[in-house]
């Protein structure tokens, strides 16, 4: 007997080991499109053979004329593979940053609490274009190296086993396996960027740069993402070491490289409480150790202000009336 | 008294701490473009008056008709500037990589040669404009991380002051000083990436993203950088502190991040002569560490093999006859 089409064996395959490492019960979250069909029919003839129960989730945004009708019809698709439960989640969607992105919250929410409430995973069907496409995005923004690490495979309860594969392999799968596929109109809308770096950006990309991009822009998210984990893990361990009742050393921040002070910093104020710390403050405060000259206190958003006194980091509410004897700067520290 | 116009306080406040801060000469590469034009007469007003000797170098890569005779009229217009010495460099284009690499190749070449015959640094041209180029062109070639932190402000002999300033600020410069700038016509040949990057791509990218992606670019490769640096210092100190002579500890290095663990393992590779890694390479020797289950010599370029054996990860020739006593793989780690 000859196997099945390539196509439809690579996404199989894709989603196998994911489902032999766990006997979590599975939702997949289909919008009835040609990815999370793929993965849907994929996952619906794996899961069984691994011992893993198996349902699907589609979020109904409300946002277009007939989106409930839709919602039936994709669940209906997805009852027929014998997937179960099959569930339907109408949401509203908010307007908070832009249509895109209130989309997403209210997605992410909404399979969020379907997974706690069933104690699933939830696998979402995003592939190597999907995760191409995010770096690109985290670049414009230039929020840092985290923001060009494009997603995770696994973060609880999302599980995202098609990031290698090609959104060809999965549009092939859903004609093999004969799947009406269901192409969201906003995926060519030129109004979101996302539809535009796919129909745009990347077609010249590739053009001007000889072919690869996607997958090279996916290898790269995959070695930073790697990189950044490690980074944040020493940290972390950092952190816990030299965390004391009374602040932080100064001088053995001080010595350590400048990745992993800025981490250490932005953990210990995040522990803290102190919440959208911008740049500026980080650098203000990183100046404390590298920059020390006497300075005075940093005003920090929500209220606090860091100093540094007596060799030490320390925190307290902005505008405490005068340095008390505890937090004295050193006379000798002021000009190290 | 007004001061001078605010795109050549620009490029003058770009050079004036790296001058103030080495004594040594300085010399200019200049091809005539507006960036590095701009940085000649910047470093011939700063210079002096920080006291450091500053002269240029222009390469004249006999690409053109009458390249020779454009690089006499650079060198006037650079002794026009009061740079002392001016040289003009002829060099000898290649083939090796195509057109551009083997140029910049050339170039390079020469300009290292020029800094060790004068002790001098080369100061370069690069814009926060170049640098965005630079990510992207990193970005296609998926080699990892390092090659998308860019280029960096500061590599003996060569330092770029100019990272930080936009190409329009350079070509204002020129104008306001009444510097007449050449236009490389490579720079706008739709043959080269870069050209296209310039003009096709990264216009094209500012449109969808909504504006200022050259700087994002520039902001991500420099944290980019920062955080590289920190996991190569980190990695060189656990190859120091574990390298023995009868190789490394499997356990030890086994424990350490991904991110760490192989940049160990090409350390160590590099150290020992082992050219021309490919990641497939690596894979293998790190699943040695990683997915251990007895298996036998991983194959290395340029005649080398690694292989575990006795807890410990060794580098032998390749083909060696057996395994000898010393070398002999624990049984009871075949299945750990």
């Amino acid at each position: 007997m000859s196997g099945p089409p390539p196509a439809v064996a690579a996404v199989r395959s894709a989603v196998r080991p994911g489902l032999r490492a766990s006997a979590q019960p599975v939702l997949v979250a289909v919008s009835g499109g040609a990815d999370s069909l793929a993965l849907a029919a994929a996952v619906a003839f794996e899961a069984p053979r691994a011992g893993v129960p198996a349902g699907a989730v589609t979020v109904d945004h409300g946002l277009q004329a007939g989106s409930a009708q839709r919602a039936r019809e994709v669940a209906g698709l997805l009852r027929g593979l014998r997937l179960d439960p099959v569930h339907v989640v109408p949401v509203e969607v908010g307007t908070a940053g832009g249509p895109e992105a209130a989309a997403r919250t209210a997605r992410y929410a909404a399979l969020t609490r379907c997974a706690e409430e069933c104690g699933a995973r939830i696998a979402l069907g995003h592939t190597l274009d999907d995760q191409a496409e995010t770096v690109l995005l985290g670049l414009g923004r230039g929020s840092g190296p985290r923001s060009v690490a494009g997603m995770v495979a696994e973060r609880p309860p999302f599980w995202r086993p098609l990031l290698g594969v090609r959104r060809a392999t999965t549009r092939a799968a859903c004609a093999d396996q004969g799947l009406p596929v269901w192409d969201d109109p906003w995926n060519t809308d030129p109004a979101y960027r996302r539809a535009r770096l796919r129909a745009e950006v990347l077609p010249l990309l590739e053009d001007v740069l000889g072919g690869g991009v996607a997958p090279a822009l996916a290898r790269t998210a995959d070695l930073l993402r790697e990189d950044l984990d490690a980074l944040d893990a020493l940290a972390g361990e950092h952190l816990a070491r030299l965390t004391g009742p009374d602040g932080l050393p100064a001088a053995e921040l001080a010595g350590l490289p400048a990745a992993l002070r800025r981490r250490v910093l932005r953990g210990w104020l995040r522990g803290a409480g102190v919440g959208d710390l911008q740049a500026v403050h980080l650098g203000a405060v990183d100046a404390l150790l590298t920059a020390w000259r006497g300075q005075g206190p940093v005003a920090l958003p929500g209220g606090a202000e860091a100093l540094r006194a007596s060799g030490r980091l320390v925190l307290r509410p902005a505008g405490s009336p005068g340095r008390s004897a505890a937090v004295a700067p050193d006379p000798e520290e002021q000009h190290p």
